[in-house]
């Protein structure tokens, strides 16, 4: 069969800064799923796309058009409301094992299709995966049982979601083009529309330790992926949230499902707890149960009920013992003073170097390898006083996340004030 | 081994405008060669190079690297001086017939590799294979005793000039990236200085049937590649000509060769002559021959013996009868008027579609197919009267090179004055 377009067309008019039609983007998105246009042809025109960029209804066509390389799910026979939350990743970002069984105590039904860790950011299924027995992989039909009958399920997303998306996102993350925002946007919110929640809402990360570095960056995300799931049908609104620093006092599988479980007993650190609740309120908004209080279900056990319904769902023993590193190393604060910086990048990679996250798709994690952190900025603290505790199985590993660590903590003698941390900065819904 | 640069962040540091290093240039082109570099992350860096650029400084790396990745030729054991000549290609244009063994009548030793022809450009090695028993693949042995003996040889590059500049432009073809000038400048100038010629006169086309439509990019083009030449040791100069309308009164195969034979007996179309003439004479001079006289030996019919030498050294017989094409057809002017437009793409293009070109590298070509035109802009006609024939063996063709050449030809009924044709444009030589 002759094809309608001409790979080379199509990339010369987006180099030339024009806009690509409808037909041009249903064509070369399937196109390319089909190997009709190659590789080499669609990393520039991705890099094209990163550097001409697309207008919005060229982004909600392309995200279309990767809904459209492969299935759809379908929530409506359900007997709850939908909702859904994505983040953009960040360092001790756990907030996915305490919300999705909260919100679910109010009714909703939260279906978390999540994904492995790449690189310094972990991924929840590895998070999970450290809980004895929990299993990752559902097929659609549990997915549903589980949902109707707890709630919330966390489970692998299946490869037949957008498989466009998975081809093209291997082919930017080798051709330095991961950081377009119209792909990054289609890529995020394709997956999310497919899966065919009623409402989502996003928290992207801004600061070192998120993709997005810069809040204004950050925003143009946001809003052009509120725009899309707007115009898809799909209730959505996002925070910008803090990544300067952990979230949490912990980076690592099994620690942070420990500090989950915290969060889940009523305890916990405030800024996890704080996040939470936020998009908590805001997906309990958003499928309709306005007079829901997330927090009340934290303290009093509400949410950890659904949470240990939700793992043994999934085959998980929610009292089963942790899994702990062979080895720890302290980090100590060289002087006296305010701890003003901690950096969430290099505590990302510390963690990642120690052996939390993996470097390749194909290479395993250790469960308990990870970072512990004893203080935040704006705390005081002494020479000597632990600022971190390093966990791994393979101890020759803490000279390179020493390194990560280089240049990372700052502890200023003068004390200074101690400015409260900004979790939510700011927030966007459809216009 | 270990590579000492990754593929990704060269990209980025040339996606995000910033310059390459000479060890990041070096590394990229030899590990693109190499395989290590894979074809979608050239892609996206040639991309990210048409779109953000390179400095003068960059590109002579990266042609350098390009050489580095063949072997290089030497003339210096020859008695005579070497001058080349290059044309970014254009529609009739059939200069390096008469101009090679012109220039060598002066002692001048001119080894001109060519190669074949893609879409609606002729390609100079299609065109002397229209001579019974001519051969283009020469040894270079060979080469150097013609050049010794003849002082003139047009032949097939041979494939270890610059392998890496094959491979990029395979890539560059199918990416959209052909019209990236830092890639065209080096992919020229990395042949032209490893073939190891004294001197080179670049013929920089400008117009419809030119790589280069406009003036503003043919003369950036120009400068880039008299630098990097300049740079490297070669007396390089460029010539900005006119392409707007074919060049001669022939375009295809037989067609042009029978027209260059006219030149070199002192006839031929005006256009061609003074552009065979103003190309050697800056060859002459490159080559320190200030005081010859090209137009004399046009004249006298000393080139025609070089020619006819030139030929039958390489097995073509001078005197044979070139073939002709099995069917004609001719294209009428439908009204009274001046001649105001035929345009040299149009031209090209139905020469091409005639069988004169190919589409693939792997097609063949017909000997006498191609285009004959019977008058030229500025020229006064009446209804009725031929403008053009076209040539074929295959007459279903004829159909879709008329469609070709719809609105190329333009009558103005008022008459209008002629302006005579301009064909050098500028000129451009070293800073």
């Amino acid at each position: 069969m002759s094809e309608p377009f001409d790979a080379v067309d199509v990339i010369v008019a987006k180099r030339d800064g024009g806009r690509l039609s409808d037909a041009q983007v249903d064509w070369v998105v399937d196109a390319y799923t089909r190997g009709v246009v190659a590789e080499e042809q669609m990393a520039a025109l991705a890099m094209a796309i990163l550097l001409n960029g697309m207008d919005r209804a060229e982004i909600a066509r392309w995200t279309a058009a990767m809904i459209a390389s492969g299935e759809r799910m379908d929530f409506s026979g359900l007997s709850r409301p939908t909702s859904d939350k994505h983040s953009t990743g960040g360092v001790g970002d756990k907030i996915t094992l305490p919300l999705a069984p909260l919100v679910a105590v109010f009714g909703v039904a939260v279906p978390q299709l999540s994904g492995r860790g790449l690189g310094h950011t972990g991924g929840t299924l590895d998070k999970l995966e450290s809980i004895p027995g929990w299993r990752a992989a559902l097929s659609n039909d549990e997915m549903m049982r589980q949902l109707e009958d707890v709630g919330a399920v966390i489970c692998a997303a299946g490869s037949g979601l957008a498989p466009a998306d998975r081809k093209l996102y291997a082919l930017r993350d080798v051709t330095g083009t991961v950081e377009a925002i119209p792909l990054i946007a289609s890529s995020i919110m394709s997956k999310k529309i497919a899966e065919g929640t009623g409402s989502l809402v996003l928290d992207v990360k801004v600061g070192s330790g998120a993709f997005m570095k810069d809040a204004d960056r950050a925003g143009e995300l946001a809003r052009t992926m509120v725009a899309l799931g707007t115009d898809a049908g799909v209730r959505t609104v996002a925070l910008l949230t803090d990544m300067s620093t952990p979230l949490g006092l912990t980076a690592g599988n099994a620690l942070e499902v420990r500090e989950s479980v915290e969060v889940l007993a009523g305890g916990g650190p405030a800024d996890v707890v704080e996040l939470t609740v936020a998009l908590a309120r805001e997906m309990l908004d958003a499928a309709g149960r306005t007079d829901a209080d997330p927090a009340a279900a934290l303290a009093d056990g509400r949410a950890m009920d659904v949470w240990r319904r939700m793992i043994a769902a999934q085959g998980g023993d929610p009292d089963a013992e942790l899994p702990v590193a062979r080895e720890r190393e302290q980090v100590v604060a060289e002087a006296d003073g305010v701890l003003t910086t901690l950096d969430a990048y290099a505590v990302g990679v510390a963690a990642w170097r120690l052996g939390a996250g993996r470097a390749r798709k194909e290479d395993p994690v250790q469960a308990g390898a990870g970072v512990e952190l004893h203080a935040r900025p704006g705390d005081r603290v002494r020479a000597g006083q632990p600022l971190l505790t390093l966990h791994t199985d393979t101890p020759e590993r803490f000279g390179r996340a020493r390194e990560a660590l280089a240049g990372a903590i700052e502890v200023a003698r003068d004390g200074g004030a101690a400015t409260p941390r900004r979790i939510v900065l700011d927030r966007v819904a459809a216009d």
